[in-house]
């Protein structure tokens, strides 16, 4: 009954393999994570995900150690456990330090205070800001 | 029976004025947001708030744009409105382009389906990132 | 194409207009607010749902006004507009000061605030909280 | 100090007992699962809850396996792990196929996507749509 | 210091008015939502977001009312506006009923009450679940 | 690879401990949670937050239990599962009965319930709660 179905570089169709390989290629790494492996059980989710992050993800107006720190940013907002570990692990390799880390759960922490704060006393948007 | 009551400058305690006098030269400011005169009704939050966030914010590992795209992350995900606005308006004021902009808004977006696929998916965390 | 249509006592089906009648009745007001209203487009759902409120909001091991407060601070956390502005009006309405009101913001913040410090620093659970 | 136990069927109340026997019943099972043993511990709350979830997944207008999957949709986007594995395993025993599973998870994912994107660029509702 | 410029079709580029008229096309409309004309500012989320929409929201192993009412309830479980009065009127131009409608959103209220019931109580997984 | 590193009485540096001991006098524990080992790694952010939480959770126009229940509330609504372990316990520890968490838990769900209808269905605010 389990939703969990991780599969494998050996047992891929050939299109997820062709995938997997472009996601080892591209960051380098010997396998790929949890994350494609069950994406694959869905080879069309995989692919587009795939793709599509590889275009949001390259180097741009924000660097990729920035754009991997709002990923983090975004996945503790949201709460989701797999992606706040992943996410954290491939920012520490882009560089982040432990400074860094510190800092970034502080705004993270101090947003949501004042979020609920705004929503609350329910601010009214400035005319500035509309 | 409404919630909202703001409380301008003239008519604050001279606690609350000397919150608002704060906010306004560290941030080159010529009146405080909505925000604040919302806080003032309770001044001990609004006190606690503004020194929390002024360390919070201040320049560290990471820079005060930086910390403000990361603050629009933290708000687009949690859905406040009123957070959305003032922060993007903060960080354009701190040097934000609109191709900036755009690609945080790319990440933030990606990061969200992505978050409700390995939730969905329920993928369990790689032994590596335990 | 609005999914909005509010249902007035004066053309409501009988079956709607005993549950607008009993909520008059219990809350002792002159006219039901426009959650009601719009709940009547689906009878069963405005049956099962006031029922259910009335069972769950009587009093008991906790006092209405607590359950009321309890109910802002659910409708804060969860950004809902409407249930933050009517279930504050019926906390003041109760007894809630504006002190009170201050202090339950206070504490909505703080533990969203800690919530996600919490959800990034992916704190373990401890043994004795198991 | 855990807050969770489990009231199995031998050690239930009369009350309680009766709440289980109908599920058993209703949805031919030979237990009940993990949710209804801890809502035991409120009986109230237990009643209360499966006779409104008997009411609002009984076929209507809109079959069953689509109300799992519904289910399923708002487990995943409000990221309860546990409602994700019961209500998934619910959805496969009603006839969701991985085919069905891989779509539902897609749609659930570029939902989320375009929400972000939506509340972060704060697109005004058309007027055809108010 | 608004977020929000809307492009129209007269003052698009060419990429962007490609896209437009692909949407107009395929949806069979006179003129594009808002969410489009906000999305043109940033082009390449444009293009993307469009053609990663129109793939998940193919009839497939679901059809298309079904993909739009699964939109429904995860843009209402997420909490945003303009997402659910635009998937609510497009579930409707598929043919989503009055009595439809009601049923949909008494199954997410639903589900969002057992799901908080589940966190709260921190029920355990069972195992043949897991 | 992981984010969480517990800092120990032991090993902590003066600061650190300096906080680590008046949190266990204030709360008359033998040791602190392991939130705040957690938080210990950004020592700025673990002196900011127990000062704040200190400040938020004294006595006040709402009682202390009062206070604990509000954060079970908020947790439980954000999904905070370390939080609603840690905060559960902490109200029980000032006094919660089984009834009123049974209370408090159906409080939390109706909420939920009704958040969503109210969210799903569109409500307007009412003239009077504006």
């Amino acid at each position: 009954m389990s939703t969990v179905n991780l599969i494998e570089h050996a047992q891929a169709s050939d299109e997820v393999r062709a995938v997997f390989d472009d996601i080892k290629r591209t960051r380098n790494l010997p396998d790929v994570n949890n994350f494609w492996k069950v994406l694959a059980n869905h080879p069309a989710t995989l692919k587009r995900t795939w793709e599509s992050l590889k275009e949001v993800m390259a180097p741009g107006a924000l660097d990729p150690l920035m754009k991997e720190m709002l990923y983090v940013a975004v996945s503790v907002a949201q709460n989701c456990e797999y992606c706040v570990a992943s996410h954290t692990a491939a920012a520490k390799k882009r560089g982040m330090t432990d400074e860094m880390l510190g800092e970034l759960m502080a705004v993270i922490g101090m947003a949501s205070e004042t979020n609920r704060l705004a929503i609350g006393w329910r601010v009214p948007v400035d005319e500035a800001l509309r």
